[in-house]
């Protein structure tokens, strides 16, 4: 196979009788299985049809000569009158009888319209293609390392900047357009800026308020770089850093740091979590960590595995995601440290670059 | 009622025996009808149960703190274990008997998960809250008018810098800075940049060419401010235009001005379509032009009404929608001229003030 190949033919090993053949809508599965990361809009309609001797991909006009053009080794089908239509019809001339869908991307009035189209059954399939998702390929990691040295350069270029009195949006702004410069195709999702009291909000956007001394600054934000997207978090101080601030800071530094030298391939999500949120325990501060560990980290920007304290998933070899425990103290600030990292063989690879010590800015 | 009251009495005339109270999950939606178009993230996941002596707005726990002091007029619910489960609780804790929820939104695992939480019958309901938000009150069409400002500000500065031999990419990130600078909350989609051949794919993004003299440039993007989307297109041409530019160029100006001269309430959007569409017709462009002429603005960037071929959609007084003509010729370029209107008593008044005329940059 050519590096230009598609990754259909992983899924042969996926059909069984449950689920002989499979219609993949949702963007991200299509993208990764016709090996084509950066193609299509964000509210492109195509779908794929697959089954052992199937390959149908289902385009609308707007991007039928782009299509037509990118040697993806299935049949094309111009959507005519609406993409379940011609799915369902394309399924019928299949003579195929059962196949799956996506049934946490199709919305029910899109399952109504596909029924009238096709006899066969219809089985609701979840975590089909993103099965073989989980396990990055070699040039999948080389994506996501260039995504976060992005991420890098960028937090070092933007630390320069920052001063009393910018407004959180002009320093997000900053950021995104500095990413962009460096290649990003967009941000991985809106960049969050927040100081002093918002800091202490875990989903903080990037709002009008003026830093100042005394702040913590959350910074969280990711490039996009040929598809594939970078997430990292760093808190830094603006002006010099009081006690408080400082036991803080090194609650998180040393829960992160505790998880990132234990884990190993065949942890759970929930025992990777766990050693985070133990430790936070064990000093009195559990209750400020409210939300998941971390995240995996790949076509999208949330995918899996996921590292929560219900997560039975197992993390393995090649799994690629975000190690990002807080502690969020209402009226004062938060911190957060977020790093995106590879598991290997022994443990972890660090993809995030940028230091880990306490920033102060002054 | 006070100018922060939610905007949950508009459905009451639209509840009838077959949608008696409605789910809503679709996040434009709630936002509109909870009258806080910033609130919440994308990722958000609250649903918002609505019936005539019903209104429980269900969080998780991200959001609670921040919902609560948003004095919302409603009874607010923590999501314990999943949205849907909650919802399913809710439906039954209100004793409803039949329910709505929006089947274009809501996924089939989505609807199987709320199917086993409640015995009520659930009913598919296709643009129930879509309905009053066609027609903008005047609150919305001032951040609708403010969002189309930025554009035309951020336009004006953007052309100051455009020369051969800046990439597009390089442009798009002018174009994207400049619109936080301003105060959009962030673009209202991936901005375009297409230019020379590039500007021949009515989808194309925004790349790695260069561009240089003899291209046209096809300019595409909005800002999202306080919640509310701008779209505007301008096509300019980088050193001197030759007869063809001009000649396409002029084409799609006068097909736009004829449209913006004719249109009136009560005209249907495949009517306002046809203007455009017929004209170019008559100078043998029509097959030139593939896309629709328009769509509405708001909330979400492309919301109703639509204007194409196939719209019976009766344009009303209070509507904002986008007007788009555009014409393509693989290998040399398009032009394509969009300008946001809001649709008054006696025809339309544009929001997108930028000049229309062809724009040269010697």
């Amino acid at each position: 196979m050519s590096p230009d190949s598609n990754r259909l033919h992983k899924l042969d090993e996926l059909f069984d009788d449950e689920i002989p053949a499979i219609l993949v809508s949702q963007i991200a599965n299509v993208r990764y299985l016709l090996n084509k990361p950066t193609m299509f809009d964000p509210d492109f309609g195509g779908i794929l049809l697959v089954a052992p001797d199937v390959a149908i991909f289902m385009v609308d006009s707007r991007y039928l000569a782009q299509t037509k053009e990118a040697d993806l080794a299935c049949e094309i089908r111009l959507i005519s009158e609406s993409p379940w239509a011609t799915a369902g019809e394309a399924i019928e001339g299949a003579k195929l009888k059962r196949v799956g869908f996506e049934a946490g991307d199709v919305s029910v009035s899109q399952w109504e319209e596909l029924k009238t189209h096709t006899t066969a059954e219809l089985r609701p399939a979840k975590n089909f293609v993103e099965r073989p998702r989980l396990i990055k390929e070699p040039i999948e990691i080389d994506h996501l390392t260039k995504a976060a040295a992005i991420g890098d350069d960028v937090l070092s270029e933007t630390l320069k900047i920052i001063r009393p009195g910018l407004r959180e949006a002009d320093i997000a702004a900053e950021i995104d357009y500095l990413m962009k410069k460096a290649g990003a195709r967009r941000p991985s999702f809106d960049t969050i800026v927040a100081g002093g009291p918002n800091s202490a909000f875990p989903h903080a956007g990037a709002g009008q308020r003026r830093v100042q001394a005394g702040d913590f600054i959350k910074l969280d934000f990711g490039a996009v770089y040929l598809g594939y997207h970078s997430d990292m978090t760093r808190t830094v101080v603006l002006g010099p850093a009081n006690v408080r601030h400082r036991q803080v800071y090194e609650a998180v530094a040393r829960g992160q740091q505790l998880v990132l030298d234990q884990l190993r391939p065949g942890m759970t999500g929930a025992e990777a979590d766990a050693i985070a949120r133990d430790f936070f325990k064990s000093i009195g501060m559990g209750d400020r960590f409210g939300h998941n560990l971390g995240h995996g980290l790949g076509l999208q920007v949330h995918e899996g595995p996921s590292l929560g304290w219900k997560s039975k998933k197992v993390l393995e070899e090649g799994m690629v995601f975000t190690v990002e425990p807080g502690l969020y103290f209402p009226g004062f600030g938060g911190v957060r440290i977020e790093d995106a990292v590879v598991m290997r063989e022994n443990g972890v690879e660090i993809l995030t670059r940028s230091p880990k010590e306490l920033i102060k800015i002054v």
